[in-house]
């Protein structure tokens, strides 16, 4: 079975480097993927896309190294079992508050015994290789997101679940979350001394830590903690970042 | 009819800046066009952009002030046509090298007498207002780009073409069509020549004169020399910038 | 934060009209947009429109001042929480029969502390406006569809919902509920009797009252009976009863 | 190979109805083909529609007995053999002013010897049966539409190129052309004096003839003359009109 | 109401010939469906097709005499009755292991009283008739897959779930479940034995048994057991088959 | 510059495979590719598939070994220099007659001074690399299709186009040209008499000579007479087939 690039890197005791992608188009996708990411994320919760132009992202990224992941918009088996199918190696799944939700959604990414994910990999075994469903659940990475009091509260029955491979910290929903304001980057006491929580939990564990950022200095700040994978923000934010810096460098 | 926002900028003497698009996405579109840009090019030539999706841009584009605009692929009457109907306010024409090609382009873009558009203004008309027809003419923007020497060479009888507003330059074309290398922000003697004897040309015959620019630095010369529109290089290039600069500062 | 039009006509006492959506296209979206209804909505329940081309459709709407709204296919919220990030300015939830189903859709519309909305307007602030998270709770409308016996015999609980805003009632489901036949306009008096239940019980809870309907004769009796919203019908229908009337008044 | 509908009509002496479709929907042109239209006509010149979904459309026509058309952006083999091979059982081509122009238009419509169209009939074949290549050139229509004072000039030389089965007449641009305003349903008297000229030389040189209407009442006026194909405006256009009506009608 | 030609076909004691779709494309499914096959079933579930692209498929497909079934990703009823309202004849459900499921799975296929699908089959009363609502309780068919062992030891409970009409077997997921390998046409004695007590209870229960088999061998074997419907795979593997087998025998 | 697999072969003395898609789905595309044919093509010609999606085609080819061409639908220079700025590799052009039309071809595919290709190769430098321009000419591919009586008369002409790589011969056009009847495999002793001459004045020319087959055995005469390239036949056909044989075996 193809290798799954983040997970050969963390074999090595390395980082590894995420973008997300937004924009519903897979020129874009192919584009970035071929920057050098470790990972690259499509984005259907919070970015403009569903599953058919979805696919032909993951097609345009399977050109490259990076790990092809999907966060989901929800922690729902039809949505996870489609991405799968159609090649994701990693599947980032929003809003995991407990145990039973933590179960819901890694039961959905595996094979039974483990879980209860229906067989029939149609793109999947094309990308891995004939081998897939031996492989898969040794290949294929879940990230369970963290982002609310609830879910820092259950951290340990959560970290614990069978199946799991790592956490993803989303600062913004879980500043919302502590009554706080949204955005990324956090650095409110109370969103570190939660994001340290998780930190420290997933450690304990054995599971791996991967948060979002939206600038390399929280990144790499990140890092520092100990961080096992750091999200550098979204395709159309730095397209936008960049857009408005040169028209402002315009002298008309 | 709805003003051309460019043109109401040419009237008090300001220069115009310009973005092209080439991802085939209403999202990146409607991002670009919310920042200020005066005119928002969706390039069907070189951009991965055919007409269908372009509808879908144009709409975006059409919430904000900034004057959307289509490079057609060819100069042919069908897509320009098309373009305008669904409600272009300007027309970049590539490979324009004589007086017979320049009015093939204007013509498809005007109504009788002056040209041979077929009347059916679809969209156009619910963009602009019910009096499209009578106004068109003196709204809709019509850029021959002089790209090769042969243009170079018949820009007089190009730039008197009755019914053309402008003159877009392509600085890679012209290096290349000289026997230079491609690629934007030319500075060769030999193309910077060229360059000055199209403004010059342009200056002459009162029409306007349009370049295309990788960065603020080239863009701002063009102003300086006295240009009246600049575009600064396209939405995916500065998706690509960004995003390789935020990867190159993470420390993984 | 972008003002939402029906808000506004409903903050000054008046009655606003709202038209359905199924075709899946983006110009006939922006065609009766533009024709000055208060609200239009994307209907992704029984239309035939799914979430990729819905976002367009939004897009289109956005050059108006008309509310541009979604009825979501079910009490999912996945599909809630991403037509709200592309930019919904209302949602249409149907059949929500009680108060648990009542929280588990505001909740999907609303952050927290009120519900669990994930936070990432991605479109929602290019369209609203940066102080997006602040307003949004205020700005955006939630319609509870009732549409059967269940939903009628728990007004009362379904009302008295935090952050619920609207009732929006269906009489072809309401009437198919009560063992009669669907179709619109009923006027049975089993559905005129729950009709009249569910808007005595929306004035006494101080939430709005909307109604379906296919003809504006209903549509005004409904004004008459105090209804704050009607639809009238969809933009389908009226092209199909259009399209007949002319086909059969020529005479071959 | 499956009947031509309009040609069974014409071949009783009948007059044919026909609708313009500008939406790019399969679902309206579904809508639109089930009601009883003689020829429904895809519109890729004035309409918003593009190839790709153009064949869906003609999927979606053909469950019906009404004559699948298209009328193409201008006078190009490329798209003319395009929506030919796709199953188009209609052609109808714009701006045709002189012999040459009708030449070539038909050309691309038929097989060698008479025209040079290149076999590959890929979905017609499965629309048609497998006799299509055989009797194509009997089966598919092909209309020439004259809507200039040249094409008006050459009508004889027009009408009388081999395999032309047709002209359409398009008043608007017709209009145009003679320096009078755009708009369906002309009445000027150098408008309905070409009109006269175009429908006498279709008779004297044996095709049909067809016209362009915005409403019933021109196009009954139309077969009082002798037309033998009417169109009846778009589905647009009769979706706007009942929308506009019925908002009108409500009282708010 | 249009006929469902299975059931007319198993009304006279006859079996049933079906084949998947997993490619989102119109016009593979037009071909398929001229092919005589007595269903095609749009894959959404492992085939790489969403709802959009799906409603053209049916379109397709609605050309021909085969029914129009949808396999749904999951027990979900907003996908459920949106496939429905685009005009499926059947549904197959995937992973139903018990009663609980079943309701509510046959619940969101049938209006009340038997069930909760909410009034508004858009495009299915065009495809079916204008008294679809009266007879698709009668006319629409619903399949329970079972493909676990949960499923095979409910088999009682579930297959007398009042609405549904059969069982589908999944033999691959049925040998995942009980341990062994995926892989269609299973033939171990646990999966052998699964099967024969689903088609003993089927057949006690009086609903029908379809089975999913990659080969005719299979399909054939299973028609001599005594299913109603065997489906022979999709059309993309049919597809990869043939085009390797010719690829092997050029001689390069 | 990445290496043109087919240009590879050809340099070690090997004949190349090929596949035409004709289907408008990046998932068929992806599966051919991986089949390990050494080109494979879209014909935008017959095959019912446009820009737009045939850029998520080449995405998906650009995966594997493969040489991605294209058949372009007609010898239009907005055409073919849009799909090579998408990535092919490769150009199949159709109905070459003469030496004017084989130069307005190859001109298209060629940068100055050979041709008059616009410079600006988005998508096509990221599949091959910065160095795309100075290689271009030598690794892209431009095959002339012969497919007339015309194009067979001037052969000579033709094949000694500066930077016309290949011969591409359809022998159903070439049939239906000389008064046969279409059809693939042609053994007519007109249509056989000339292949012979075409291929014999590709090898005196000295460009490669490639050929369009239904079957293996025509393709394995073809490779006999001494063919550098035997296309077999497409995707769908290979799907319908395949598909028919199963149907067939089914005892029902």
């Amino acid at each position: 079975m193809r290798a799954n690039h983040i997970k050969d890197l963390w074999a090595e005791g390395r980082v590894a480097t995420n973008i997300f992608l937004g924009l519903p188009d897979s020129f874009a996708a192919e584009i970035i993927a071929g920057q050098g990411w470790d990972g690259v994320t499509i984005d259907m919760q919070h970015g403009l896309i569903d599953y058919q132009v979805g696919v032909t992202m993951l097609q345009a990224i399977s050109q490259f190294e990076a790990t092809p992941m999907v966060r989901v918009p929800w922690n729902d088996p039809a949505i996870i079992m489609k991405v799968l199918d159609a090649g994701a190696y990693g599947v980032i799944c929003p809003m995991i508050n407990n145990r039973e939700e933590a179960k819901r959604f890694v039961g959905a990414c595996r094979y039974a015994p483990t879980g209860y994910r229906s067989t029939g990999p149609v793109r999947a075994a094309f990308y891995a290789g004939p081998d897939y469903h031996q492989h898969a659940a040794e290949t294929i990475l879940t990230f369970a997101m963290i982002e609310t009091q609830d879910g820092v509260d259950n951290v340990d029955e959560i970290f614990t679940t069978p199946g799991l491979d790592a956490v993803y910290i989303g600062p913004s929903d879980l500043s919302v979350s502590m009554g706080g304001l949204p955005g990324g980057d956090q650095r409110t006491p109370e969103v570190m001394a939660a994001i340290e929580t998780i930190l420290a939990a997933a450690k304990q564990h054995g599971i791996k830590a991967a948060i979002h950022a939206m600038t390399s200095e929280y990144a790499n700040e990140m890092i520092e903690k100990g961080f096992d994978l750091v999200t550098l923000s979204n395709e159309y934010r730095h397209m936008a970042t960049r857009a408005a810096q040169v028209l402002g460098e315009v002298k008309v």
